[in-house]
């Protein structure tokens, strides 16, 4: 049997790849096509691209940057067929059927990057060691990279254990972390159903090097919306009274958003990023973008805040007699780990080489869509948790964003091997 | 015959007395049964109170405060019966019929005081004279006294001159001009219908004295809402989320209203003037009132006024879940005066002694319920005027208001029976 | 030794004698007679009314009240010498000086009622005993009769048990606590300079019928304001642009302070409770007052919600053009307690009979200002703590509510002196 | 001497040349270039490009787009000579100097296109004619191509008649009207200051084909603001408060701006056209841009919305403790012209064929920085005046705008050239 250091020189050449060649949330067509090679070689079978999803739920998705980003992956080299597999859609599960009566365990890794440029100074690690991104703009500054270098290690490790392991092992490779835009639509998929241990995991977060934190309960649940009211134009100077002010349905908006009240029992957030409104100085405006998002700490919590919101955008489109609409444009929500899991990711950790804390975390701020899987399998009755495995990190989605991937990414490794070894070992 | 000098006496006698005892709208109880019994006296039918009006357009009414004022009004000794007449409504159209055929001529005297507490010093000619008000608070600063005494010494006039004259002559001695609250409910009534010729006036404004302006076009159109947001209390530190907020939501409503843009075709105006909301520091404020006027420089251009303010208040009760109500509390329109009736104004008030400049006026800001009346008669073919009788006045609704009677009023007298002359003499 | 039992009685008639008789915030003379009286009466030594404050940081008093109750009250029967004494101010310091050496312990209780109608039907045990409130629109429901009365038993047990005591007992009796206005004056006094041990409790709150609550840490820091803007009238109609509108300026801050972001550290609180604004309707509004008040988990949270406050008030301001002036209203601060005494609070707690139950607490959201008295104790390196000593009561502040005084009270009652047996006990 | 018709082929031709190559405000090279070498060749002295203009009011210019354009005019074959002198300004003031004492009258044509895609179908003359715009969403959809062609039209003649002429003539060829950008910088300039008369006019507006207007007083003065706030980004889930909020700034300055109130004395006008704000959906916003304009009916009227303006816009970077930048992007006032040249423009308008209604404007919506030159001529005891010379278009700035070129362009040459004859003829 490979140890599980023998691992390390495949995930951390995968990792280096991937962080030189970063992918938007939906663009990820050149970090899929790697995926499914790798996986189709170790015997998984795969579900990729558009057959993933539930397509009512895939949000925040702007087609025409994908199919730019699509032909240019083309352009780059990538395989027309799979490309055309992926039918315009990124991601892939692969399927490691042991062929024996045994539970369904997912694990899930987020592959996308986000829109930072990198830092090129010996201050940055990937400078130094000579793998920053390639790709002006992007960067992969939130560790999906190393999620998916280990889930490829990971699903070596299925491949090389395979006759000490029984039932199905399904490996998530989900597009659109970022802007919680991509589980849901696996989340309302089929592709879950049968699902009854659901596991993810985050690099760094609030995890130093060497720790490893279990989620027993946290994350806040949020919604995405874009908003766009439209109105009638008119020359503001000479007949203003024709015109119908989508600018000032806007703006009108996110003053009263930004003051929904707070709720008494959980926090609450609310943010408008984005106000792009109107067409000229002597315009009626007729035209209004935002984009918002509200959080809540429980779903409940989060539900209360999108009733405030949505009548909050109702009323001020009544209030200048515009049209509106409102689009989803991500969606997670709060997550309570089941006690066995988090348990068996405690002792997990415990034998992992190099672990000195193992600690849990009741409350964590910010929001993860691997919650909705985790809510999708314990709703039918499954089991679900979710792990930080540390790193010594300056913040995420900074330009200077580092990992020590040697020495991180194979805590990470054994903890999902040692739990697969557990809940899908021969003889269970 | 008598001179027209001979009606002075009686005409200060009575706006001096009228002075010392004004009366807000819809409370000229007192004013009301001087009119009543002067021309009772002199031989005219009446319909006082009530019946004076379509009671589905009496605007601005405080039910409260008008059954204390009666009430105070019969301990000030006001006769019981003419009281019981009224039935809770003041106001006396006194109708004169000659019993001869010839056109039916109203004219229109308003009755009713301001608040505000009258000057008690020597730059003050009431004080000089001797005859200030006598109510704290409450000051005839509009002049509407002297309109009264006026149409009483009209009301004369037409006693003496009973047998020059055809047709049947209707002074209607208006309430609550103030807000523009009283003149709807006649307009809208029946009493209106047979009237030929309507005539209106005020005392100064743009007429200096020895001063007749003949407003050929003008008024501004509007409209008084009182608003009122009902939602629901909740304590604010520990359940914001059970409150329905309609403190927000009313003023959210009045920073919107006075941004209602501009009409292209005509100027406009609107005034959120009392906003009286919550009921404590720390609860989500359950009530909320606010008192609003929008005009228009004619009513289509006010109808548009009319329509953005009730959208915005509808979509603030909408953004913050509340209930609302949008009360009618006061109205007038813009006017074209009939050109016959114009010029035989201008003529009257040439062959006036004392008068030195009569003009003609094409637009005039400010509004004027006596508009609606002047409407009213216009839509079944009749036809309209308004005219202004200068003094040299500091600027209405002030404390040092002062009109100069002895040489204001005979002016103004003198133009209307020299109308009356015309529109109602015997051959003509 | 008397039994506890034994001051049970007096407490009960005290209490439900101050039940009858409830005064407002400021107002509490009648009840400070009766404290002052009986105090002197056990030989407590005493500073009362003006004495008591520094009167920079005495909020929320509207002298007019004070002095129209002030007047009530003597015209009630009010001893004329202790009015004079109390100089317009409520509240008393009684202290007992053992003469021995030995700490300062200080225990709050406050005085005052809340502006709640009382329920007068058979629920309420208060109606079904007979002993309602007497002033209409005034009752005890916050138990604040109860805390006085507790004091008063404390006072006579101090007396009873002065020899086996030593050190100094002051009892504070506060007046204003609601709206957070009374404590703040005491604290910044040199009454407490003195002061070892800090103890306050209040009944009720998250504590039933036969349980005791320690707070190792809570409370909200919060700040009440009233905020008057003054601008310039003017008739709105014909010439809005000589005003200066004051009423604009508090409905765009309203609408602003509402949008307080959230703070990423701790809870916040803001509302908005009263706006109240305008002089007429077709005036530019010249006056506008708002009360508001910001709640923050800890006072550097508090801090940060008092200065985005601050800057949206000067910025509305500055946007209309009006004056405007932020009066401090009340105020109170998050407390850590002092684990030793917490401790001996829960010793003497487990010590009483009929308690059931006792718990820490360490999170209370709602704000108490005996926290200032906490803190300003703690700062010159003193002690304190704060309990709460239960009821069945179906909310504070509620017509209906209620707290079983024959259980409750001696509850309370026998943890403080069991404190000051162990805090003052002669050979400690 | 020749006829006026003979002008006729050479103006259409220059005006169907520019109209197939319209070009924005500040980037009209290639126009100017036409200019120069046109009233070059006729003997005109030249002010050209940066020596026209004080650049300290030389507004709404777009550095990096005229980079842009002035390369891509070089690439295009311009003369680079005229280029360099034109120093990255575009505009010409073509002088000419008869060498005999006499008046200085200036004539002002101003040259820019408005982003406009022109009709390219047969309900446009200029698509009937083959003479369309051949640059992709730019159009003389404003008629300042006609202005052009008529002013080199005017060039030719006073060549063509110098001796008969007297004085100095300046011919204003001055860029970017559009907006109100381009003309203070010349009024502002040193290149007036010995202009006696100064004359304007404008193709079409309220003139139809066949008309002429003559502006006796008219134009809203106006002030357009570009408007930046600068805040401070951070992330508003974690930690809104260590942010500072521009777009809530923006959004709230755009609602009261949209609530200057009416001006008693005259019209006003207040639009805010552009809100783009913000970075991300969740991060506090740290960037914001307004585009503005304030009317009013005279200067002192704008005036006052202009400080209303300022005084909000600071508010609301107070309100939000955010930077703020106010940057003037356009300015025009009113005129009042003078009457003297008023009825020579209406005497010449009566003499020119095929004219067939002159009429007097005394009031113009809309605004026309000629104005600015107006109004610095007579500050310095010169004369100014304006007039519209008539076609029948669909309403300016349409894709649809034609003006009949054959027919009314001799209308508008007609007009200058007899003021040239009666103003500067010799003899005179």
């Amino acid at each position: 049997m490979m140890t599980l250091e023998s691992y390390l020189p495949e995930m951390l050449a995968t990792r280096r790849d991937l962080h030189q060649h970063p992918e938007l949330g939906w663009t990820e067509f050149r970090t899929t096509e790697r995926i499914v090679k790798t996986v189709r070689a170790l015997g998984f079978e795969t579900i990729v691209g558009r057959a993933l999803f539930n397509l009512d739920y895939t949000f925040g998705r702007n087609e025409e940057m994908i199919r730019d980003a699509a032909n240019q992956a083309l352009r780059d080299g990538m395989d027309a067929e799979i490309m055309k597999e992926l039918d315009g859609y990124t991601g892939c599960m692969a399927i490691f059927d042991t062929g024996r009566p045994g539970p369904v365990t997912a694990l899930r890794f987020d592959i996308d990057c986000v829109a930072v440029e990198e830092d090129k100074t010996d201050a940055n690690e990937a400078w130094r060691e000579g793998f920053t991104s390639k790709v002006r703009g992007l960067m992969h500054a939130c560790g999906h990279d190393a999620h998916t270098a280990v889930g490829l290690g990971v699903a070596r490790w299925i491949h090389d254990n395979a006759d000490r392991l029984n039932g199905k092992i399904k490996l998530i490779f989900q597009p659109a972390e970022e802007g919680t835009k991509g589980a849901a639509g696996i989340a309302f998929s089929k592709n879950l159903d049968d699902v009854n241990y659901m596991i993810g995991a985050h690099i760094g977060v609030k995890a130093r090097l060497h720790e490893v934190g279990v989620i027993r309960s946290g994350f806040l649940s949020t919604t995405k919306y874009n908003v766009q009211f439209t109105g009638v134009a008119a020359h503001s100077g000479s007949c203003a009274q024709l015109g119908r002010n989508a600018l000032m349905a806007a703006c009108n908006a996110a003053v009263q958003l930004m003051g929904i009240p707070r709720h008494g029992k959980g926090n609450t957030n609310v943010n408008v990023g984005i106000v792009d409104a109107g067409e000229g100085r002597n315009i009626v405006g007729a035209h209004a973008n935002m984009e918002i998002e509200v959080r809540g700490e429980r779903s409940e919590i989060n539900a209360y805040m999108e009733e405030c919101a949505k009548r909050m955008i109702s009323g001020c489109a009544t209030s200048y007699g515009v049209d509106y609409k409102i689009e989803t444009a991500g969606m997670a929500t709060s997550v309570v780990s089941d006690t066995m899991l988090c348990d068996l990711i405690t002792e997990a950790a415990k034998n992992t080489e190099g672990v000195q804390r193992v600690f849990d975390i009741d409350a964590c701020p910010g929001s993860e869509d691997c919650s909705l899987l985790m809510n999708a399998v314990q709703k039918h009755g499954g089991q679900a948790a979710f792990f930080f495995f540390g790193c010594d990190h300056p913040g995420h989605h900074l330009k200077t964003f580092q990992i020590q991937d040697t020495e991180s990414m194979p805590v990470g490794f054994s903890v999902y091997v040692k739990l697969l070894e557990k809940l899908n070992a021969t003889g269970c």
